[in-house]
């Protein structure tokens, strides 16, 4: 049985795993990926301190070989299930089941689906989340993208270096992105933007071929062609995983104590963009994964979570006095 | 006026300037120096993810490379007074006066002071604080630290490059550094650990000649004769230019909310180690002055701190709208 198992390879994860090693805690990090949202984001990183401009795979590689130059236990393995134990905990993956006397929940958030017909149906057809991902498939096509945050613009700025006319369809009177990446979007003279227009379903045949929308404001429906349609209406978190064994706030957040990042149950603890902390940002949720990784340290020195790395007492001194004064 | 005063150039300020430009605050960082207590490390950092191992100094300049790439405002001048005025305050250096609607304290933490005679009036004269700035002035010398934490076992295995002995006095009867860091220090051969041992004065004519001390165990007297002598009892957080404007606790630490990150005063706000935040880390400050920036520029944007820079409204979508559907 190990000390700690980490759910989630994102910023939160990683750096809680680099953090972990350091507390000397034998720890495993499961996650189906490198990067958590990172790997999702579409235009480079400018707010990583100390890293200035960089590409969010470059970002992420960063990462990763931090965390192996240490030597941390990484298994890429989707967990399926955390269950309770009489001592600890049991995490079963799609291929594995691992046992810890405490687990951190750093799975972060997952991209929210439109929930209109021809979204499942079309995903991978059409349909996607990731600009990055499959943006180069639509070369001098049209595509939509829905949502109108930083990251719906940043979707249609990565997607203007490809296609040729890119929509931005927001459902609400305005759009949230900031003013400096509307300017962008504005200059590359192929990105519309549509306030108003609340999505009714994605058409297509084999793929996609259109996107309908109601335009609130005038109450008529309207139809784009469109062969690519970017969903980029924010993130949920991911948080399901924790079943029973944690509380959720209404936005679907794991709800944890502040101080100690302890879930409910104890010996379960959360960081990172699948809690509740309000700013969701990547050195944020480092900070936050290092935080909860020194809590964790800290039950176990004091006897919280079943038998804990011991601290080395000092050695006798009594050989090493030098002469007295005197 | 300014938006935004930053007072501190270490982690916490450096990442609250990248954040506050994104933000577009129009923002000044002013500090006495770039790093903060990373000025004064004395081992490399392998805790700052996606930096690997990286020496303190390797990770000071990227910080401030970023910071100037961004074009962050920066004046490299001490802070001596912070003064509330009727809108926002006035902050005033050694050389000039600046105004600003808010202001984040991000000062970090000095080191400790000693307190017995001697420590002053050897100050730079075989008496120091930082083992990286001054150690290599002890080759082949005796030298002693006092301390024993993380940060005097790291000064003592810096010393060991250089000086012939190194003598570690911990007033305790067990000295607290990690095990790891315990091992490494024996492996030197070269590092006496003394428990028990409370500093009485430090000897001296021209320059440091030796340390005095009580075994509190025995109860006897003992002098040790050595060149230098390297304080490393901890930081004491730079909290004392807030003056009235803020509420200290026990430790000294300002007092602030952690959600909004301001201080008792409107406007006035705290981040990193200068703040009761329980965990005193790098990459914990990084995420803790982007934070506080995040609550600054709402706090703007909700007209709370004078005006604001505006959200730009989306244009009229009118002229945009595509073909209607059938």
């Amino acid at each position: 049985m190990r000390d700690l198992i980490i759910i989630g390879g994102g910023p939160a994860g990683m750096t809680a795993a680099i953090y972990a090693k350091r507390e000397k805690l034998d720890t495993l990090l499961l996650t189906r990926e490198f990067g958590g949202q990172m790997a999702r984001k579409e235009v480079e990183i400018d707010n990583f301190p100390g890293m200035g401009r960089i590409s969010a795979q470059d970002l992420i590689a960063k990462f990763r070989d931090h965390a192996r130059s240490l030597d941390v236990g990484i298994e890429m393995e989707n967990v399926v299930k955390i269950s309770k134990k009489r001592t600890g905990f049991s995490v079963e993956t799609e291929k594995n089941r691992y046992e810890s006397k405490a687990v951190l929940l750093a799975t972060g958030a997952d991209p929210r689906f439109l929930g209109v017909p021809g979204e499942k149906e079309f995903i991978g057809r059409g349909v996607g989340y990731c600009a990055t991902c499959d943006g180069p498939l639509f070369a001098s096509r049209t595509v939509a993208v829905v949502g109108g945050g930083n990251s719906a613009f940043e979707s249609a700025l990565f997607l203007s270096r490809f296609a040729a006319k890119i929509y931005i369809l927001e459902a609400s009177d305005r759009v949230r992105a900031s003013a400096e990446i509307q300017d962008q979007a504005k200059a590359t003279k192929k990105i519309v933007v549509i306030a108003n227009a609340k999505v009714l379903r994605i058409l297509g045949n084999k793929f996609v071929t259109g996107i309908q929308y109601l335009d609130q404001k005038s109450g008529t429906e309207s139809t784009i062609d469109a062969e690519g349609v970017f969903v980029k209406i924010g993130y949920k978190p991911a948080s399901l995983i924790a079943g029973m064994l944690a509380e959720l706030n209404e936005a679907g957040e794991i709800k944890y104590d502040a101080n100690t990042f302890q879930t409910k149950t104890p010996g379960l603890f959360a960081a990172g963009d699948v809690s509740s902390i309000k700013y969701k940002q990547i050195v944020i949720a480092c900070g936050e994964g290092a935080k909860a990784v020194l809590s964790i340290s800290e039950h176990f020195r004091d006897g919280g979570l079943a038998a804990a790395p011991k601290a080395k007492p000092v050695r006798s001194a009594k050989k090493n006095v030098p002469k007295s004064s005197d």
